[in-house]
């Protein structure tokens, strides 16, 4: 697609040119969309109108421009501050927002934006700003669902985009769920990596194994999610109190080798509570009930 | 291959009949490899023998059947104990430890397998007995690189079989450290599923975004094992300043809604202590400095 083409599903606006807006309007310009810039030090514009990108002249321009009008602005406020005043001018088109908040800021700007006859996708990148463009950059969206459809293909330019619903505020709960699973899985590996090291294991040489063993550990989830919503949890993986007895051993381990014991104490604790409340021959994955605390239990 | 086809390579011996042992065996014949079995309690081969496994009358001749020997029981002791008064059969065969133990009993093991003129693999189921036959199962194994080379084959009837190196303690070490690492792969996940609970989302819609979303989980991984082991950790994800922020605002987000915060508070914790060590603007990976302490700082 060239920039001739001026057909209105071809252009879009990207507001805020932080780390990731900039990322984001490269992504959109690599695609081939026609893509209008706007940021409040206008400089860091420059490169991208190097790159091909159109220089809007102001926060209004910038949303009259095109019919899918993306921000990605420190705060929610920041949004409210910028858009505010141009607010007349988001009629009828569609109002992407990237910007990191709380379920309940989505859910307001969605109202808000509706007020001024706009459709509203909350969003989240979640692959950080390195992979923006490459179909594994997961983009998770929530809010109206006719305009994720007619604007996915512009979206997916930048990754791999998801709609999680048409309520808002599912995108700041994924975002922030999926960060702390995301966390889970780091803070075990490091912890991994040093209990390796502490055997003379490289950590590359660990990472090349644990990816092998990652895809599995992934599709437990799954399975588990299963057994989560039917509240009903079957030992395939392994009780809880023989997982007890493993992590123990990896506590033991941790410290008879000198190294921190807080990530697998963390677990055995988790594994022990849910042990003292009657699951020690449940399937491991009713520790959830450890987390939810009584409200899952009948 | 049929059974009729009685070249050495052809054959395998499993010793110990549990639920991994059975699923090995099964794996083998499915394979198409001739499987002499042998258990303590001799009723758990009767399925197997009806499955065309061939019933061994005594240890001994379970181990002067086969050229690869594989033993899967209880502990490192049981282990002795049963080929302890069968030792001189094992020489010149390869002997296949699957059982549970710790880097000092494969050590141990294999010097003693060893003495009695057989090669030796330690090595440690990691997908748990479901999967036993597919090729996403990983299998570790560490001892003898000729050995692992020449009984490959048969080895990749259990999955995907990776050699560890030529220290039989790696496999109990990586099998270790594994289970850490999933452990906090799932922790992370059920703090995820019983926050996005909390907001009505359903455990499996969140495990679909989920699964996902840990491919790139795991590739961090292998760009962070990299950064660990140049003891340098560039700030390309996030520095642990800005995530520790983040944390603290998902333990909030998790009190708030009732749940528990074990998870997020234990991830905090370690972020938190990392800034206090100087790591604040480090790159997230920097975090391991806490669990090794100070061994690795300069």
């Amino acid at each position: 697609m060239s920039e001739n083409e001026s057909y209105e599903q071809s252009t879009v606006s990207v507001i805020g040119l932080g780390q990731m807006g900039t990322r984001l309007a490269q992504a959109f310009l690599t695609a081939g969309y026609t893509t209008t810039v706007w940021n409040r030090s206008a400089a860091k514009a420059d490169a991208l109108v190097a790159q091909g990108a159109v220089h809007a002249a102001s926060v209004e321009a910038a949303v009259a421009t095109s019919p899918l009008v993306v921000v990605c602005l420190p705060d929610y406020t920041t949004v409210s501050d910028l858009l505010g005043p141009v607010a007349p001018r988001l009629s009828g088109r569609v109002l992407v927002n990237l910007t990191s908040g709380t379920p309940e800021e989505a859910a307001s700007m969605a109202a808000w934006a509706a007020g001024h006859g706009a459709d509203y996708l909350d969003g989240a990148a979640m692959s950080g700003t390195r992979l923006v463009g490459r179909p594994e950059a997961l983009f998770v969206f929530s809010g109206s669902p006719e305009a994720f459809a007619s604007h996915r293909p512009v979206l997916a330019s930048l990754g791999n985009p998801v709609h999680l619903g048409a309520d808002p505020a599912l995108a700041p709960v994924y975002d922030t769920a999926l960060f702390g699973m995301a966390w889970g899985a780091l803070a075990g590996f490091y912890h991994a990596v040093a209990l390796a090291g502490s055997a003379g294991v490289d950590p590359a040489a660990f990472a090349a194994v644990a990816t092998e063993h990652m895809p599995f550990v992934t599709s437990l989830m799954a399975d588990h999610s299963r057994q989560i919503k039917n509240g009903h949890f079957p030992d395939d993986d392994g009780t809880v109190e023989v997982h007890a007895a493993a992590m123990e051993h990896l506590v033991d381990t941790s410290r008879a080798r000198g190294l921190g014991t807080d990530v697998p104490e963390l677990i055995g604790s988790l594994l022990d509570r849910a042990v003292a409340t009657g699951h020690g021959s449940s399937g491991i994955a009713g520790v959830i009930e450890t987390i939810t605390k009584g409200e899952r239990n009948a």
